[in-house]
């Protein structure tokens, strides 16, 4: 089994034994619900790895990658709230299984449990993680603001957009990964330095969920190959494609933008055939690129083992590879 | 002006100063909109006067007092969305002036607010605060869970009555002095006391709420006079009928509680008479009494002056007599 696998393993594992069924269960019910969807545990795993790294032990880092995945699945019911979902992980989602105060209350509840995961850490680290959680958190609402403003926005802008994606996923991923090195005593330089790698991989990993949304595999991509564009998102692929495109095309792909036909299918081609030809494709490529490069040039700073920094490079390139 | 006012004017100019606009307005204009709505700003009055009453600074304890208004004022915005409550202090809630999707979110974000306002307390301090504000929380969230679910069980029992109203209410008043007395340096004892006293007199409040709730004055309390009986809620009132009327007045309040005619009049006269009749309203007022009690009781144990116990009881004593 690879060190991965052994990190998912490991972390469901404390999952599970952390987190027992309690009264009321209305409450924590869906707390273990969504939970036990499953999922990469993206997030949780980068926190035991960075832990690692540094020379800490996984197990030392296993509450605070709790506190991370708790706070993930969080956003998710919420999220998929407001977004009126269904379906999350192929199942289910906890408003629809349940109700909307359901899925309101017991995302609260998570909230707060995520808090209490860094209980187990003296003072000192307790304040650092608290206050590093509370950033990032909240520049996760801010974030989903923004997604939710955008939809209703023509004149969104690609910086605008960027910082979106930075703010909705990326922080966490670098949070996740800055706690690692909190929780194996990396000297603050260090752990800002991770910050930055993970933040830099999370807006190339989210890059390329908005590629792969629209020209992945349907045999291997989780989602609906074309969700974006049937829901007209203004994606990077999107934006860029504006930006790049002949005024005819322009006015082709805003006018796609502004319809939601039942038989999608003809639309969804019509702008990948828009994406492909403004060169938004290769935009979006350089672009995923560049942020993998700048997260590999933070790691050149760390005072590491050599070992340890190919350890993030190949997880990192791994990412980059993933077709799911 | 009264200690009181005092309190309530230089937290509400503390609230204006550390709660600044910024962007994205969408997220944070409700957050502004619900606090400045006012209202009696009880609890954080009390985080300054227990500071004080341990020899604290109120000034040291702004920050605490904000982080518990700041809950108190995200839990009323998630509850009205449960409730679908159009009003709150005489003015729109923020999912009707705004919508669901606000409500929900910029809930969230004062969550993340409330825990960050402990951020400038050092690190010993900022560990106790914050892990009994996580455990308050997530007693209010299962408070809020039991007060769901009695909506549609007929089973309730008095102590699980009491059990709701304590987490949902009282558990938040009693951190709230207690915090004071942390930032006053107070003994684990008298902290723990302070919790004490800040719970029973909270169970005493919430119980007093239920009877202003049928029996107070219209021109005088703030809510609808009978809106509980209008929405058939299981108080106190109404599960001590059942346990001490007659079997056919028991049958007619489970019939009056199963209604919710068009003009309520006539069924609040005759649930209200019924709560008389049973000898409910004497068992609720005794009961207030008792818990009243046994929060000045706990004072006894406490090793400040006795003019400041003396404070504390006022306060306990005005806050019975209220009609508001």
């Amino acid at each position: 089994m690879d060190i991965i696998s052994q990190y998912r393993e490991q972390f469901v594992t404390h999952l599970k034994a952390r987190t027992q069924m309690t009264e009321p269960r209305n409450l924590y019910e869906p707390v273990h619900y969504i939970l036990g969807l499953g999922g990469k545990r993206l997030r949780p795993i980068l926190t035991l790895m960075t832990a690692e790294v540094f020379g800490g032990k996984a197990k030392d880092a296993m509450d605070a990658a709790l506190a991370i995945e708790m706070f993930h699945n969080f956003s998710l019911v919420h999220d998929d709230i407001m977004d009126d979902a269904p379906l999350r992980r192929g199942k289910t989602t906890v408003h629809e299984k349940w109700d909307l105060n359901t899925g309101i209350l017991s995302g609260d509840a998570m909230l707060i449990l995520a808090y209490q995961f860094f209980e187990g850490y003296p003072p000192e680290t307790f304040k650092k993680l608290t206050t590093l959680f509370s950033n990032t958190a909240i520049e996760v609402c801010e974030g989903q603001q923004y997604d939710v403003d955008f939809e209703t926005r023509d004149d969104v802008t690609i910086p605008e957009y960027l910082k979106m994606i930075e703010y909705k996923t990326s922080v966490l991923v670098a949070a996740a990964m800055q706690m690692g090195a909190i929780i194996a005593h990396a000297s603050e330089k260090d752990a800002e330095a991770m910050y930055e790698f993970g933040r830099n991989l999370g807006i190339a990993f989210q890059l390329q969920d908005d590629y792969l949304d629209a020209f992945g595999d349907p045999k291997t991509f989780g989602k609906q190959v074309g969700g974006d564009i049937m829901e007209n998102k203004k994606t990077f692929l999107y934006l860029k494609s504006l930006e790049k495109s002949t005024k005819e095309d322009q006015e082709s792909l805003m006018h796609l933008y502004s319809i939601k036909p039942k038989d999608a299918a003809a639309k969804v081609e019509a702008v990948k055939s828009i994406f492909k030809d403004s060169g938004a494709v290769e935009a979006t490529q350089t672009e995923i690129e560049a942020y993998t490069q700048k997260a590999f040039e933070v790691l050149e700073q760390l005072t590491i083992p050599e070992t340890n920094k190919e350890l993030l490079r190949k997880f990192g390139e791994n990412l980059m590879k993933r077709t799911v």
